[in-house]
C-alpha cells in the first residue's frame, strides 16, 4: 500500500481517537474547552508526524477542496477518502475497546463522540442551523487550509495554524452539531453507534463536502489568479 | 474586487463568527478562557489562511497604526476599514442565523457577543475603566503587531504571536468591556443588536483608534530610527 | 559526564516536576485540562531548552523507537534510559519536598502524580484498557516523533508538535491510567510512593516500550523506504 | 533613552498588566489555568513584539543569568533591571486604575496579583517550599531560556518556547507562591499593595536571582564548552 494512504489512515485514526476519545473518556472532567483542544492538537500531531508523507488532509472535505483548487486528481481523492474513512473507523473501534474497560460504559448511553443535531443532542439546534454551521465552517476551514498550504504561505506553520483553527471551530459549535466539518470523522463513530448517529450522517457528509468544494472553487478564482 | 479586500472581509468575518460565536453559542460551557482562546485562534486562522493576500489586519485600529507607522496610505486604510466592517457584519449575521436555530435563543436576551460597559454589562466597570482598558490594550496590541511584522521580526511567527496576544488581552478584560480593541469587531454585533450596544459603540471606535494611532506614532519614533 | 546525558536528565526532571507537580499541587484548581497542558508544555520547555544537546527524548520508549528506526545504538539507549530515570526520580523528589511544605499534604494520601489503573484509581478502568491505551498511544506518539524529527520534517517545529501531542494524549487518557507513555515518568513517582504505584509499574514499562518499539519498526519499514 | 530600555520597560509592563490583570480582573471566571495562560502569552506578546530591540528578558533573574553565561555586561544588567522594575510598576499602576473602576474593588482586599506564601496566601505553603519552588523553577526557566536563545537553537521559536514554559510553571505553582521567578514582576504589585506583599518581597528577589545566576553558571560550564 502506498505510504501516503497509510499516512492518511493513521492520521485520521489519530484525529478520531484523540478528539472523540477526549469527549467520551474525559468529557466530564475537561469540558468542551478540553475537547476542542484535543481535536485541534490531534491535527497538529498528524500534520507534523505524517504530513510529509501525505499532506495530512485527514478529511474528505479537505481533499475535495484540493481537487477543486486543482491541486489533486479525482482518482487521488477517492484513495484518500477511503483511507480516511478506514482510519476513522479503526480509531472509533480502538476507542470503543478502551472505553469498554470501564464498568459503567455503554456505547448506547455514552456514545463514541458521534455528531448530531436536534432533540436530545447537546444544544438541540435544528437541522437548518446544523447545515448552515457545517457548511460555513467547512468553507472557512478549507479556505484557511488552502491559504496556509499554498505557495505564498510561510513554510512549516500550516500544521499549527490548521490545528488551532479546528480547535476554534469546536469552541464555537460543539453545542450545535458536535462539530464535524469532516465526513470521515463523522463516519467512524456513526457506523459503530448506529441509530440516530447513522440517520444524521448525511448532514455531515453533504454540508462539509459542499463547503469544502466551494472553498476550493473560491480559492481558485479569487486567490490564485495573478492579477489584483 | 481586489483580493486583498476580499481577504480582509473574510478574515474579519472569521474573527467575529469564531469569537462572538464562542461567546453566544458556547459561553456557558467553555467559560471566558474558552472564549479568549476562540478570539485568539480566529486571528491565527485568518493570519495563516489569508494573511498572504492582505496582511490580515482584520481591525481598523491596526490599519490606522500601519498608516501612522508609514506602512500604508490613508486611501488603502479606507478600503481596509470598509472591508473589515462589512466582514464583521456578515460574521454577526451568520452567527445570528445559526443561533436562531435554538428554541430558546433571543437576540435581545442573549445578544451577539457585543461589547459594552457599566450597569448590567458583565463586571459593571465604569466608562473610565472602559476607555483606559481599550486605549492601553490597543496601544500594546498594535505595538506588538508592528514589532512582530517589522523587518527585524522572525519570519512566519507573527500570526501566532498576534493571535496569542489577543487571547491574553481577552483573559484580562472580558469582564471590563467584553474586549474590543477593534472597531470592526464591535460594529458588526452592535448594528444587529442595537440599543445599548449601539449607544456604547463610540467607546469601541474612539479608544481603539486612539490607541492604535499612538502605537503607530511611538513605533515610528521610538523603534524605527536607525540610532540607539 | 557527557552533556547529552545531563540534558536528558534535566529534561526528564522538568517533565516530572512540571507534569506531576501540576497534578499534585494544583489539580483541584486547574483540572485535567490544566494538567494535560502542563505535561505538554514541559516537553516544549525541554525540547527548545535542551534538545540541541541530546534530542530531548526524555522517555525510554522514544529512545527505543529511535533504536528500532536505526537512529541510535543500543549502547546509547542504555545511557539515555538511565539518565531519564535518574532525572525523573530527582523531579519527583523535588516535588515531594515542595509539597511537604503544605500542612495537610501526605504522600500516602495525595500521591506524586503516579500512574495506575483499576479499583481506586481515577476512572477505574481495567488492566486491558490500561495496556491497550498505553500501547496504542505510545505507538502513535513515537510515530509522530519519528516523523516530526525526520529528514522530511519542517525544521524547528518538532518540539511544539511533540509537546502538543502529549497534551492531547493526556486530554484523552488521564482517567484511564493517568497517562504514562513513558517508563521514566512512571518510575520516578512510583519509587517514592511505593505500594500500588510500584506494583502497577510493570504496565507502564511494558506497554510503552512495546508501543515505542513497534512505532520504530513500522517507521523504518513503512515511511523510510525510498519507494512509494 | 536607548530603545532597548524602552522595549524592556514596555515588555515588563505587558507581563504585569496581562498576568496580574488576568488574576485580579478575571480570576474568578478563568481560574488558575486562565491566569497561567495569560502570564505565558504575555511573554509571547513581548518576545515577538519587542524582542528584536532588547531580547525581551523582562526579568532581572534572566538578565543575571545572561551575565553569568557571559552574554551581557554588569553595566547592561543594571540598566535592564531598572527598566524592568519601572515597567512592572507602571503595569501594576495601570491595572490599579482599571480595577478601581469596579464599585466593589479594593486593593487591600483584592490585591494586585502580588506574590506571597504562608498563612493567608492561597495554598498556605511554608517559607521553605516558597524558596525551593522559586529557586528551582527559576533555575530551570533560565536554563531553558539560555538554551532556546543560544547559537544551537532553532531560530524564531524562543519566544513561544519561553512563554509556554512560563505558563507551565504557573500551572505548577500558583498555589505555592503565586509564581514569581522574576523580581520585577513581584516588585511592581508589592510596592502598590504594601504590607505583607512588601514584607515577603525579599523571597522573590533572592530566590529567583540565585536560581537565575546558577543557571547561567551551569550553562556556561556544562553546555557551552566545545568538548563532550
Amino acid at each position: 500500500m502506498p505510504k501516503k494512504l497509510i499516512a492518511e489512515g493513521l492520521g485520521t485514526m489519530i484525529l478520531v481517537l484523540f478528539g472523540c476519545g477526549a469527549a467520551v473518556l474525559m468529557g466530564a472532567e475537561i469540558g468542551m474547552t478540553g475537547i476542542a483542544l484535543a481535536f485541534g492538537l490531534a491535527i497538529v500531531a498528524a500534520a507534523y508526524g505524517l504530513g510529509a508523507f501525505s499532506g495530512a488532509h485527514l478529511n474528505p472535505a479537505v481533499s475535495l477542496g484540493m481537487v477543486m483548487a486543482g491541486r489533486m486528481t479525482v482518482g487521488e481523492f477517492v484513495g484518500y477518502a477511503v483511507a480516511q474513512c478506514v482510519g476513522a473507523l479503526i480509531g472509533a473501534l480502538v476507542l470503543l475497546l478502551i472505553a469498554s474497560g470501564k464498568a459503567d460504559y455503554s456505547v448506547a448511553v455514552n456514545g463514541l463522540g458521534q455528531n448530531g443535531f436536534g432533540a436530545g443532542y447537546l444544544g438541540e439546534y435544528g437541522l437548518g442551523s446544523a447545515l448552515l454551521f457545517e457548511g460555513v465552517m467547512t468553507f472557512l476551514f478549507v479556505t484557511v487550509i488552502l491559504g496556509a498550504t499554498g505557495p505564498e504561505a510561510a513554510p512549516g506553520f500550516a500544521g499549527l495554524a490548521i490545528g488551532l483553527t479546528l480547535a476554534a471551530i469546536h469552541l464555537v459549535g460543539i453545542n450545535v452539531t458536535g462539530v464535524s466539518v469532516n465526513p470521515a470523522r463523522s463516519f467512524g463513530p456513526a457506523v459503530l453507534v448506529g441509530g440516530k448517529a447513522l440517520a444524521d450522517l448525511w448532514v455531515f457528509v453533504a454540508a462539509p463536502l459542499a463547503g469544502g468544494a466551494l472553498a476550493g472553487i473560491v480559492h481558485a478564482i479569487g486567490f490564485t489568479r495573478a492579477d489584483a
